[in-house]
């Protein structure tokens, strides 16, 4: 079972009434809730600075399914870093685009080379590299 | 058949040789490959700016898949805005964390609010949302 | 004077020391102090999503200072956008390259499109646009 | 005298009419322009990725100069990074709110930390770090 503390922070009215506002509009069911998630967010940030750092990354791409051999290639990488790649997603955007979301795992610096190996294929019109702490307090 | 044009890019040589090296590094076979992606990066940023424009979300959580009824959540809300969610993918990190890609697709206004719903959700411990231009030129 | 509220977060003890370790790094003096400035970021994020919101906005500029007639465009620039530019610094980097720093203040939008008008000045190596909220509770 | 090469980028027609219409809006009078921004702020994303790299930050901050005693440790947190420290400016918001830009010079991790320093002090309302290849070809 985790162990859960209780903190006090002081903050001056105004500035607490804006950020209930803004959390009601995100959909927040607590202020405890919406201020972990700021916490997490900043130490996932830090701690993903390190290129040895443990990490997962979603790597985004939007091509033209045309493209000549690019899917062969995107296959052809993702299993020729096996040990990074964990599984990826397809989806038919119209008749000319798809997105595809692969998911990588492994070190900071080693799963963003592979990601930008990734996305500067030809024929990858956009391509977005999430990388993410893969644990997380 | 798309029409290609060619254009003429002025660059002084030591521009051009730090260019090189790096879209080398990064695994583009050509510069017109990399400068097209410099392009087109910056035109999905731009696009989606407008709140009506169509556009994809990729959203990524990580989450403790021991907490309370927050799969059940996810899925609820997945379907309770079925037109914009296209599909959804889950990865097992550990004994205790998933992570989750979910793919949106609609006007970036409301598939952002949706995507801000989920993140802000209890339990989940990183959310971040991509949206991305769903046609790009 | 400003009316203070205290509030009560809860958070779980790994998270905690995490963020603790943290803020000690980046030199806070206290946890409310921390907290505060990551729900003032993210209220200052929200408001200049909005185009007719107040801001103002530090733009950074490196050129070389060599660069014909940019100087003079860019003093241009700001006495035609009197009401918005407040004021500018400039440092030199060395014998070529100049840093200069233009704040701007007015609404979002009109204020952005100067500041791009301002980056997009040929001669201009570097430019980076910050927009922060003007009044920030 | 700078040498200046001319290199050929092909790009199909769509692209370069939506990349045409979005400089012109940017306030760019040449594509090569736009296109060496681009190039640029890829190379300075990547140059600053390594903390031994030579910088510049430009350090913006908003607070209350009522704050007690901040004046008064941010000139001291200065002078004790002098080496660090080029120059500042300071532009009056309101009755309450003051903007400073602070200019810092050195290695990439180095100006990095004195920055976070500076921007979590109490009384610090926003603060934001951009930090710039200081050599940029």
């Amino acid at each position: 079972m985790e162990q859960v503390e209780r903190i006090g922070v002081s903050m001056d009215k105004k500035l607490l009434s804006a950020f209930d506002k803004l959390i009601a509009k995100q959909g927040y069911q607590s202020r405890s809730e919406a201020v972990r998630d700021l916490v997490r967010q900043q130490l996932s940030a830090e701690h993903i600075g390190n290129p040895k750092a443990e990490a997962v990354a979603g790597v985004l791409l939007v091509y033209d399914h045309h493209s000549t051999k690019l899917m062969e290639k995107l296959t052809d990488l993702q299993h020729s870093h096996l040990l990074q790649t964990i599984c990826s997603m397809h989806i038919h955007l119209d008749e000319h685009d798809c997105m595809e979301v692969i998911v990588l795992r492994g070190q900071v610096g080693e799963i963003n080379k592979t990601a930008e190996n990734i996305v500067s294929q030809k024929g990858v019109k956009l391509g977005r590299i999430n990388i993410l702490s893969a644990k997380s307090p």
